[in-house]
Formats: C-alpha cells, sequence, structure tokens
C-alpha cells in the first residue's frame, strides 16, 4: 500500500488544473485521490470530459478518475492543489480549509489576506508560518495558502537577492507576458498574430503589490510589506510560455553589475525551501549572452521551475537593468504551488504522518 | 513635361529603399529621376534585381529604370533620398551633399554631428534651418538631413506636447518592435516564432540620445539638447510592422491624465510642418480603450504617418503613463524621410525653382 | 435625398457583419438602412455594442445606428445582406424572403436547396435567374441568395477558365487556411502559435460538393451538377486572411502548363458580372514567381476580390498543379456578397426603381 | 576506459550538427572524438563557435572540443554523422568512406546512387546490406549510408504497412512543412508570420523520388524502385519543429478505414531495427481525435522519432485519406541518421570490434 501524500487537484479541467495532473505523474511524495470539476464534468471520467492541451499524453491514471465536484464532502484529503477561478475560489477554498484540508492555491481570491501567505518558497518559505495565524484565528484545521500572479513570481525571485544585499528603492517592470497564462481558450487568435496587446486586465495591479508582500517580513500574525514600489506595465505577446519582465532598478546602496551578477549567482535561498522535489536548482541561472533569457530557449531551464536573468547592466537614470524569464505555467502557477505544497508537508502542516 | 522635382533613391532595392519607391508612387511634389544599388544591381533594371517585398506591385515605372551607382557622378538630382546603411552613408552622403544634393537620410551616421538635424517635421520644423549652418561651415551646396531611429520616431511626437505643456524630468521606455525594422532578411523565423528577442544591438543608446536632440532647441550652428533623462529597454517581438513603446514618464509638473490626453489631442505642431503631402493628420490620435494602440490594427492610421497614444493613465512610481505606436517603416523610416523632404522643399532649401 | 438602395445588414456585429459595414462605407449604389444583432444588442448604439475588430476605424455613419431585430417586421429593405450564422439564417432569411427582401447570405443553410444558387458572378452569374423559380415555387417576393463557403470561392474560380478550356475530371485540394475564416473568437491561440491544426469541421463536405453546384449549368428550376470529383483536405494555419489552395487537376483534354496560364489569364467571366462596383479587376492574376501567392502579399490584389493563382505546373500523376489565393473574408465572404448584390441589382430583381 | 564505439560529427556547428551533439549527449554506444567545421570555426573550441541554438544547453564535454577540419586526415573514426550540405557531401563523404569510415549523411548529395541506401530502418533496415555492393564496387573500406529528406521520412513510414497489406497505386501528398527544416538563418522572419509559402525549392522532387526507392525491395546490387507513384505539393508555414503531410492514397486493393488503422498500429518493422537506442517505440501511433497529428502537441511522441497518424478515413475519388506527422530535425534528419548508425552497428558493418 502506497505511503504517498493523499492530495486532491480543484478545477484539474482547466489549463492550471491539467499541469497539476501532469507535474504529479509520478510525484515522489504525493498521490492523487480526487480530481474536481464543474456540473458539467461530474460523474464522468476525466479523460473524457478534460480536453487536454498539453504536450504528451494525459497521465494513464488520471484518464479513468471519476470527476467530483469542488466540496470537502465530495473530497477528503489532507492536500488540495487549487486551480480554481477566483470568483469560486472565494467560497470554496475556506470550506476546504475549515474541512481540514491545506489548499495550495493558483486563484488570486485570498492573496491580499493579512494572514493567508503568497509563497516563493526560495525567497520567502517563512511566510508559511502564517498557518499558525491562520488556524488560531479562524479556527481552521486546515489552511489556504497561496502562489503569486505568474508575473510578480520570476520579477520576485530575481529582486530577492538584490533586497537582501543592498536594498530596493523603486523598481520599474515592463512585461511580455505567454498566451497560456490566460488560460484556454484565453486570448484570441486573431487578437495575437501579427500584433501585441498592450494590456492585461488587473495585472498591474498585481504585480505593484504582490512582490511587496512577498519581500516583506513576517511579523505576528501578517506580512509587514517591503516598502520599495513598484510600477508596472503589462503586455501579452505571441508566445506559448514564459513571461519575460524587464526591470530597471533603484536599489539602497549603489552597486555595479558585476556585483550584482554576483549575488544573483551565490542566492540559495531559505533553508527549508533547498532539496524539495520541486525545489528549483540553481534558484536562479544568470546567461551572460547579450540577447538572453528568450522563451522558446530558456523557459524550461530547471525543468521550468528555475529564474532566468540576463542583460544585467547599469541603468542610465536609476541603478540596474536587467531581464527576467520565468515560466509562467510552471514556475508561475502548477509547479509553484506544488513547490508550496511540499514545503507545508516538510514544516508538518499536514500532521505528523505526512510529514516529510 | 513634368515640373516636378527630380529625387533620386539611394539604396533603393534594400527594405526602406522599397518602401521610398511605394510611397513616391504618384506622389504629387517628387518624380524619381534615379534609382542606386550596390555592384550587383548596377545596370540592370530595377524590376529584374530587386527582391520586392511589400504587398501590393512594384510601381511599373520602376520596374524598367536601370539601377546606377550611389555616387553624384552617376546621379544628378537636387534632392536624395537615402535608405544606405550607416557605414556606407558615411562617406557616400557627404559627397552627394557636396555635390550639391539634399539627403534625406534614415541612416544614422550623421545623426549625431552637430549641424546635422534629425527631423520630425511635426514636432521639430525649425532645426531644419541647420542647413545653413552645414553650408556655412562645411561649404556644402546640398545638405545632409536625417529621420531618427524608429523607435526614437514615435516616443519623440508622443513627449512633445507634454514637454510643451508640464515640461519633461525623466522618462523610462520599454519597446516591442516590429521585425521590419531589422531589415531583409533581418531577424531568422526560428528566432522569434513563440520567442520574444529581448534586446536589439545598439538600439538602447539611439532611443536614449535621438530624442533629447530632437526635443532640444536650435541655437546657433547647433542644437541645444534636452535636459530630461531616458532609459531603455529595447524588445524584438513577432510583428511585422508597428513598434510599440511603453512610457513611465517624470514631468515638470504635476498632470492629470486627462489634462495629459488633452495636450495631446490639441497638439498640431509647427506651421511649417502642416499641410504637407506626408503630414500626419492628425499628428496624434489618443484611444480611449484599455487595450490599444495595438500594432495590427492600429499602424496604418493616418495612412501609417500618425502616431497612436493609448492608455494614459497615472504612473505609481512617477506621473503619467502611457503607450504610444508608431509604423516603424512609414512614420519611422521612408515616410519620414519623405515628409522631411517636403518641409524643406517648402523652406527653399532646393532652391527657388524647386520650391513648394 | 440619396437615390440610392437601401440596404439592411443583418447580424451586423459579427465578423462578416463588420466587414460589410466596412464595405459598404461609401458604396455607389447602396446605402445601409439597419443594423440588426442578438438581443444583447438591440436598442442600442451599433458603436457601443460592436467590438470592431477590422484595421481602420468603424465608419461613423454606424456608429450612431441603433441595433435592431434580424425580423422583416423591425428591417424593411429591398435587400440584406446576411451575416447570420447557419442555424438562425434558416428561418431568418426565408422570413425575409417571403416579406420581399432579396436576401444575400454568406450562411451554408440554403446553399444545397435546389431552387437556391451559389453565386460567384465571375463564374456563373446566369444562376442568378434562380431566383425566378424561387418566387414561382415559393411564392417568395423577395429571394434567397448565397457565396459559396470561403474556400469553395477561390478555387471553383480558378477552375472555371479550365472547365471550359479543357474540361475538369478530378480534382485534389489541400487549403491551409486562415483565421479571421472561423470568425472572432474562433480559434484559440494557444491552438495555433508554433502549430497546425490538419481540420476544419465540415469543411471537406463543401469543398467537395459546392464547387460542383458553382460549376455546374442552370436547367430549368435547378442547376445540374458539373460531373467532375473532388477530394478535400482542409487545413488551419496561423494566417490572419488569404486562403491558399493546392490543386492537383485531371483535365478533360491534355493542356501543357502555358495553355493553362493563357485561359487563366484570359478569363473575363460572364458579360453582367463585368463592370460592378465590385467586379474583380482582373478576375484571375497568375503570378510567375515560383514562391507565390503568398497571403500577406498577395491578398490584397483587386481590394481583395481578385484570385490570385501561381505554380502553375504540370502534376506528376495528373494533368496539372496550381497553387490558389483568395482572400476569405473579402472575395470569399462580405465581398462576395456584395458583389452578388450588385448582380441583383442589374438583373432587376430588386424591382425596376432600384435597377442599376 | 571507456569501450564506446568513437564517433566523429562532420559539420557539427550547424543546425543538423547540433542536434547530433544533442543526441549523442549520453548515448550509451557512441562517444564523440571528433567535431569537425567551416574554416572559420577550425582550431577554436565548439563552444565558443557554435551559435547554438536549441533549448537547453551545449553539453558540457561539447564546450571544449577543438574543431577540425572535414577530412580523413584530422578525423580519424569508424563512424561518421555527417551534417554536411550537399554540395561539400558530393566530395568529402566518398574521401571518408575510402578511408574506412562508414558515413551516415543527412545530405542529399548521395541518395540517388544505385548503391547507396536511403534508410528508414523500421521500414527498409535490409537495405542496409547495400554497404557490401558499395566495398565490392568501389573498393571502400567504409560506406555511405544516407537518411531521406525530412517530408519524405513520415510519409515512407506511414505508407510502409498500407504498403505491405494492401499496395500503393497513387498517393497525393501535401505538406505543411516546419521552418527548422531550412537551417539556419534559413527562412526569413518577415517572410512567414501571417503567411505560408507555397514552395520548397527542389522538395517535391524528392518527396516523389526517395520514398519510392525506400519502399523498393534490395535486388542485387541496388534497389528496385516501388511502382506506385506520388504528386507532391510543399508548403513552409509558422512552425518552428514538425512537418505535416496530407494523403490521399489508391491502394491496391481496397480497405476500410478501420483496416489501416488496424494495420498501422500492428506496424513494428524489421526485427533488426527493434530495439536499437534511438528505435521508435512504437513505430506509428494512430491518434482517434479529428483534429489531431498537430505539430505542438504531437511532435514529441516517442521522443520525436516515431511517426503519428491521424484523421484516417476513406478519400472521395481514390481509397483512403489520411495525416502524417514526424518531426524534421530528429526523426527527420540527426535521429533518423544516428538510428541508421546504430542499424549499422549492429549489423557489424563497423567491424567485430564495434558490432553491438
Amino acid at each position: 500500500m502506497s505511503n504517498k501524500i493523499p492530495v486532491a487537484v480543484l478545477a484539474a479541467t482547466g489549463s492550471v488544473g491539467q499541469r497539476f495532473v501532469q507535474l504529479l505523474d509520478n510525484h515522489p511524495w504525493f498521490e492523487v485521490v480526487a480530481l474536481t470539476g464543474s456540473d458539467r464534468s461530474i460523474g464522468k471520467p476525466y479523460g473524457e470530459v478534460c480536453h487536454w492541451l498539453l504536450p504528451g499524453e494525459m497521465p494513464a491514471w488520471a484518464r479513468e478518475m471519476i470527476v467530483r465536484p469542488s466540496t470537502p464532502e465530495a473530497v477528503q484529503a489532507p492536500l488540495a492543489l487549487s486551480g480554481l477561478p477566483a470568483d469560486l475560489a472565494r467560497d470554496i477554498e475556506p470550506a476546504f480549509a475549515t474541512a481540514g484540508t491545506v489548499i495550495c492555491s493558483n486563484a488570486s481570491a485570498y492573496r491580499r489576506a493579512a494572514d493567508v501567505p503568497i509563497l516563493l518558497p526560495e525567497i520567502n518559505a517563512p511566510h508559511v508560518h502564517l498557518i499558525e495565524a491562520q488556524r488560531r484565528l479562524r479556527g481552521w484545521s486546515g489552511a489556504i495558502t497561496t502562489n503569486p500572479n505568474c508575473t510578480s513570481t520570476g520579477m520576485s525571485i530575481a529582486l530577492k537577492p538584490l533586497q537582501d544585499a543592498f536594498g530596493l528603492k523603486r523598481v520599474f517592470a515592463v512585461s511580455l507576458q505567454a498566451l497560456s497564462g490566460a488560460g484556454y481558450p484565453g486570448i484570441a487568435s486573431m487578437d495575437i498574430i501579427d500584433n501585441v496587446i498592450p494590456n492585461i486586465g488587473g495585472e498591474e495591479d498585481k504585480v505593484e503589490w504582490e512582490p511587496r508582500k512577498m519581500l516583506g517580513t513576517l511579523s505576528g500574525d501578517s506580512i509587514e510589506m517591503a516598502s520599495f514600489g513598484i510600477s508596472a506595465h503589462t503586455n501579452r505577446v505571441a508566445v506559448t510560455d514564459g513571461h519575460v519582465v524587464t526591470l530597471s532598478i533603484e536599489l539602497g546602496t549603489r552597486a555595479k553589475p558585476a556585483e550584482v551578477v554576483e549575488v544573483l549567482r551565490a542566492y540559495q535561498g531559505p533553508k527549508e525551501a533547498r532539496g524539495l522535489p520541486f525545489s528549483p536548482n540553481p534558484v536562479i541561472v544568470v546567461r551572460d549572452e547579450d540577447n538572453r533569457p528568450q522563451p522558446r530557449l530558456d523557459r524550461m531551464t530547471g525543468s521550468g521551475m528555475t529564474t532566468v536573468v540576463g542583460r544585467v547592466r547599469p541603468d542610465s537614470l536609476l541603478d540596474i537593468r536587467m531581464v527576467v524569464l520565468s515560466h509562467n505555467t510552471i514556475r508561475g502557477a502548477a509547479g509553484g504551488s506544488l513547490f508550496n505544497a511540499e514545503l507545508i508537508a516538510r514544516m508538518g502542516y499536514l500532521g505528523p504522518q505526512y510529514t516529510r
């Protein structure tokens, strides 16, 4: 009999849900015990209702699983990975937390709640202890944890070593985002062939706020936001996977590009985030070529979990300029939630039986 | 007999040269009397040696013209539009200026010369009078004038009304540039399908310098550079035509988005730049939708000569953010040189016979 | 007061409907008197409910028109251009025909009705007289006419001169179709970037059947189908506009490529289809280059109404191979219906007052 | 000490050469002992002169290897994988064969030589014995073997089980080919964004001839060509990797789609081609969905070595229609040569020491 940790995938037929199913195939710690979906899918085999969109085949074990409703009654598991849309997550995720399930959510619904962490373990693993505040304040036996917006992800990871070494004052961020970030069917092809869409609804707010929470400090029952400021433009381009973000950065203390490259390359992250199955290794790759990172060539670095930085150079108005690439549906979505889940299991929040 | 102004097109078989030929078809003032090309093409009909890359047919009059060398001996004309690459322009353009031809160049070779104007007539028509300094200082009977880099073009035009109304302090510019800007064959398809290239060699320098010259003031025999600063990231995306630039702007005096929109919409430019055949009309269009301008939908606004602005909104760190679109091979290259040529003809620099 | 022919556009907010509105702007014969739409749009200004997707602005006259229901009660006009989807067309179009309106429909609903013509005037203008059969058999004072599927369009036009000169036995057709043919939002971007979709639902049936009706002969109250056979594969590719079809053709009598080119270039079509505002001129362009026609370069030939043929060469198993390009939303959809409407007006089927 | 088979890669810096280097990384049988390149590269480290274009890093062992000239004097190895262009291959490959090296070539130079096999081991492994004829007739101690054109590859494999079961009479093939097939820089981006190129120079000849040799029978010192005929159209589309070919097939004896699917699925190929490191497993996958295979989703099936077939259905003029997908730079180029090399090693043509 398997002694793996039972895990449910909520909204498993959607594009994030499919990535969960793909990445959970042969996971050394986790075993999928439930896949949930909408009314249209409930009671039918996953292989029949899921319009599989990823290269490679749907794992055989998933094909025959019967899709269940997204309710704690239908799904008992100590852990659930949630690909729910924000509006559904708002009600469903607390129901699971109340029932004793720890949720690792990709949705934005609870990212701004004071006692809910937005986790990127390689930069803020200690924020996971907000789970204790949640349990105390809300009476939950489970918990809700989130991963950030896919664009916030790469830039926050790349900024962390600079924050540690030099401090951060101001960041100007402009994204060139991949299509998979919009889900499926998402962006209509007629809107993006031979084109750019210079806006992504609601994204700029998230990109200006989330990194400051993630780069903030756990203080009692909440996070003290980092004090630097961010200005963001977000754009959609004709790329399948991989978000590029250009950064112009004002540091707390001056630093030369070579020093910045050095701290980026040396960065390892908190000890508790290292050596997990989905830990990025290395956390950050810095490329020396003057035209990298590029989505098609670099997005799968470190199996899609590594953040890739390039073009570290002086900024003509501030201190440092650089370009960051992150795989938006792996590090920035499903892989991120999974990494969070591994951290949570290691830290004991799934209970002693499931501590790894 | 035609009383049109004879014009030569230098490097007419290249991608900028082809646009010149296309835009000069049925021009009300100009008549092409010579097309020049490289050794490979000289002595052969243009229609035979030019690998025509534009939608629509090569004009019939061009097809039979015999390609000549790019020398003043082979080409007599009061006016020449130059699509020469910078390295060739360095020697060839002064030879023509010495021989009495006024050059409207798309090359970067002389943009930084103190007495050579970089012209965008709708924002700096008076800079054309640097021709007098050139003639005095260099003894030329012709002249060299230039148009800016295609990315500098749109952003400089969009910044001008703000400079006039509020002053400019700092500008953070990030471009998403079209493929045609790299000429032909230019970018390899394998480098851009499902991809972004986060650098364009030499471009950032130009984008940080040229707008300050164009937005500067004519002062004696040179231009006093505008004092604001620019930081630029330049990126290549899978778009055929139309450069998008995102701008975060610190103004001299605070202004609300509505005020910025108002000055952009009211902007008409110097009187001498209005009403020419290639004058943009209007100079600037401001779109209200939250996801425009887009290259495919908006690049042909005003036949490709109008600058399109959108998403005018507060910047979270500075004053104003906005997005600018400009057609890089029309307003930003061949159409720009042609517009300059019209201004020069109107201002009398081609001599009384050719003043329009 | 205008003496133009009043025309209604049915389903004016959809992608075909928008093309109708665009192409009707400044039409010399027609004046739009009504735009219809779905429940969501009725009673609101077109400019407010229509998500305009075409390059260039919505015509000013359309912006303020109030959208009406698609019923003969709400819309009185001698002529209606229909962009209705097939399922709605099935009931709505006969209602208009009963009420006295002549419908030029882009929908497939009635293409297979014995007394309804599928019109491509440059190849089968005489089929328009089926309107008389309709009126006699169905008691309509109006009529229903259709244009074919966008892929059937170009290939049928290119086959007609060959049918006339040499006869046709068998045709193997493979399409590479543009995205706009799927409407909006149509194909999801994630399905087509770096990809091909090797099927278009229902298309192959149409492509194998419609050309045989159009190339058939009017015989009494119906069309006698042409006797040749067609085999079709239909594919979707990452192109915005312009369908490419490769053809391998078995002729009735042998012919050399040069003879085929000659009959294609000489083709003028029936006299009644010439000289109308939307008549293609020329009907067919044959290109000599070995890599044309190409959608981006050639689709706007003859303002998008001309059929472009290239690579006419021997087939290694049959007689002749060639490549055909047709603009799928202009010649193959809205422009086609409009051309049909002009033919109908000329032939007197809108009544003497509206005969042109 | 390694007991692997020493292998040289000829033209290792090109796009096929890079794939060889990538696929040879950790190969269980082969060890790269030499990389060759052009004058520009000779004497320099591969990592310095090779503009690496593949996702993922260049293998560490390759980075420091010094590039050598493509001559037998500079390169001693029992086996060489050749990515040489056809014009260079014509002289260089025989020089190696004379010197005792067995060449597995991706070039077309010798495909039509009577005693040179074009190998796709899963369909014609016995053709490898032509090496004996070569050695006897030409006095070589080495040999030249080739793999076919990338478009011939997939369709030949898919046709083989049909030839065996039903016989083949006529095949109409139309390709939609990926950009990587043109090498690097290959197709200019401006030629393919929002476009299709309806010709690939020289390709149709190859596609009509090569499959007939590969599906022919070894007979003495040459191959008796298969007697069926092929007509091909070849097109370039905006896809990075993966060639799609549509086939309309006239069989020797009638067969229903279900029977065709059955023989495709049951196909295993000659025994000697099974179980090698690069043997496709399975040889053919038949997909049931009505819109597959698709390049982005299916090209990596079987690590890029499996041929994927879909849409098996009746042809309206002949017997059977279907769609074939093959990874053009893996199965259709570098992976194919490597598979051939493995077959050759197994069959003893590298000598007893290197027989596996």
